[in-house]
């Protein structure tokens, strides 16, 4: 059987794993990444594209950022709609400068995974984790299957990058953590299109017919949503109705919604989720693999990566300071930010989509609290600084 | 049949419509009041004791706040407690020093009523309106009855402040306004009882077990009030289960509840209501009249009497200004303000009581809420601003 041995096993190649292996490597700690699935099919699954403020700034402190800076965009507000009114929230004013950058989340993965190898990282695709072993132990091992033969990862620790539907949660005693989750009475239609964007920063849209969301991909690619019911199926809806809501739903006077040939649609279901334990032994769990947000306000990848940030710091206070205090602290520290993005995720979902009828109590307060963002600075400075992300330092208070 | 002719028939004297029947006459503008029950019996009507900022600036500037200056508690901020750890939201940073003054609202009404008669303004109590008609009309009516006889105020305007129960909203047409309601699934049972308040600030406080706050009064009485359920009786709470069940709930580390002997109990369903239309003709309707908040942020009080300015200016402007403008845009005018505290009662309510179970996803966005109030600025900042209460200038943004 091959054995590979390594400090850190990470299971997924995804942007937690890709971000925490080079982290590691350049505070001189050894990882080896597996993948179950293929480098192709990794590097084009189309995810978020918005990256706050902090996860940019790790990029760029681990030399991975130059693509990035050279062709995401920088936003600096983002619009908000309700029943055809929009404003803006600028972020500067209430960030301190701090922003978001647009840029997909599969050219974050393309730029990571061509750095891990150009530098001689150990990455196996197609490389499926059978059995997480002994991570109750000092020696944990990851049992995996590659090309028809089985191997194992010798490692000191295991770190479960491996999505929500991954090995590292379901290996986790089932005693030693509780679930909470919502699942939300609706789901987003989303297309890609062969179009110039019709705004240069995102607008999210409540509307009496439901949410809608103008989000964006490049100069000549737009992505764009809309609130559909959860049974809804992509086949009932054609590319001129998707529009025709699209534009009633995001619109406002004296703007137009440029429209184009769709060449993908896909209905999301939306989703909270999160447990409150993420680690058993030397096994630890970071982003999707312990927690979903639904996509309204971009939190997930973000999160994900400030899992890892959370990681890499037990990790050198473990190798280098000879302390298990950063690593029995691994859970509450990644909690206080999870708990967090849940709640602002939740927010922004809750604000922006229909729920109850139009007109009903509850819409009367999506409503007051659009109106309280337009008039209070300390509310829409609350919407900016979740939004591009608060400092790690604000959660030590 | 006894005839008062005025330009302003005021129903209901209460705190909405004695400070309006004051404004009016600082501005040479001639009211009467008619109210349903005893003098005895409103003086000593216990209601909310929270004044904000602008109530309590109102009352200065119309001579009525010497006994509230001399007796009122300023609070400068509030203790929230959630599962035993309680912080401060001080005010002052905040709001510009903006604060509340506990005093409360019978006193408020006892001031009011005094200086009333004092002046020689017309008051009748024990007199229910029992019609009030054309109002569609330039010479509106209100029909009454005192000690047997019937009676007319013949006036320019009538202004409802008569109460979630009164005649105003009742003849408010039915096709010229909805409703907007929710009943929440919990009750407060409120006590009184004579002991000095164990906390110079009022302490809302989250528990597994269910809300608590703990009010002030006086040096000598105070008021503290657990969450019960909806069909909770008041036999079924000896005093020492309500004492046990404060000192649980707002328990804190080295914290100690003084308790003494009850002699109030009452139980207090929690509900939020309000209508989109406050007015038909000449009619206008003021406080209660027109929305009910829950208790969580005492907000009641205070909508009340900026429905009043806001009345009062509109008036101000139909008798000095000729123009109608101010008394067209009432309604839409006041619904800003109170949209805003319907918003923020809700989200006091809901922050603060126990809803599902312990340990539920909303359980936990309720926790990160708390957690964020402690580590922004910006969210205690919301929470500071609208508990102190907005200046009016911020909804005419």
């Amino acid at each position: 059987m091959k054995t590979i041995k390594t400090q850190v096993g990470i299971i997924g190649a995804g942007p937690a794993g890709l971000t925490l292996a080079h982290w590691l490597k350049k505070h001189g700690i050894d990882s080896v990444i597996i993948e179950h699935r293929s480098r192709e099919y990794v590097e084009a699954r189309v995810r978020a594209g918005l990256l706050e403020q902090n996860t940019v700034d790790i990029l760029k402190t681990l030399g991975l950022a130059d693509r990035l800076v050279r062709e995401g965009h920088e936003h600096h507000g983002v619009y908000l709609s309700f029943d055809g009114e929009r404003i803006r929230v600028p972020f500067g004013p209430y960030t301190n400068g701090r922003h978001i950058t647009i840029y997909g989340q599969q050219e974050v993965v393309k730029d990571l995974t061509d750095a891990w190898i150009t530098g001689g990282g150990t990455i196996l695709f197609e490389a499926p984790a059978l059995e997480l072993a002994d991570y109750d132990t000092k020696h944990p091992k990851i049992y995996f299957e590659q090309n028809g033969q089985k191997g194992v990862v010798e490692c000191d620790f295991i770190a479960a990058c491996d999505g929500f539907h991954g090995l590292g949660r379901k290996t986790l005693p089932k005693n030693s953590y509780k679930e909470y989750s919502l699942t939300y009475p609706f789901s987003w239609l989303g297309i890609l299109a062969h179009v110039p964007p019709s705004s240069d920063e995102l607008i999210y849209a409540y509307h009496e017919r439901g949410f809608a969301l103008h989000s964006l991909r490049s100069s000549t690619v737009s992505r764009l949503y809309i609130q559909v019911e959860n049974d809804d199926k992509v086949d009932n809806w054609s590319d001129d109705q998707i529009w025709e809501e699209l534009s009633v739903r995001l619109g406002t006077p004296g703007w137009n919604l440029q429209s184009g040939p769709i060449f993908e649609k896909a209905i999301t279901p939306m989703r909270s989720y999160f447990i409150d334990n993420m680690q058993a032994g030397r096994l630890f769990l970071a982003g999707d693999a312990a927690h979903i947000v639904p996509p309204t306000g971009g939190k997930g990848l973000n999160l994900a990566i400030a899992d890892v940030k959370h990681l890499v710091d037990a990790f050198i206070d473990y190798y280098h300071n000879n302390s298990t205090t950063g690593l029995d602290m691994y859970t509450p520290t990644a909690l206080r930010r999870i708990w967090r993005a849940q709640d602002f995720s939740n927010f922004m979902t809750t604000l922006l989509h229909k729920q109850d009828e139009h007109g009903s109590f509850q819409y009367r307060l999506q409503r007051a609290k659009f109106d309280y963002i337009r008039i209070s600075d300390n509310y829409a400075a609350t919407v900016a600084e979740n939004y591009v992300g608060l400092p790690f330092e604000s959660f030590t208070k």
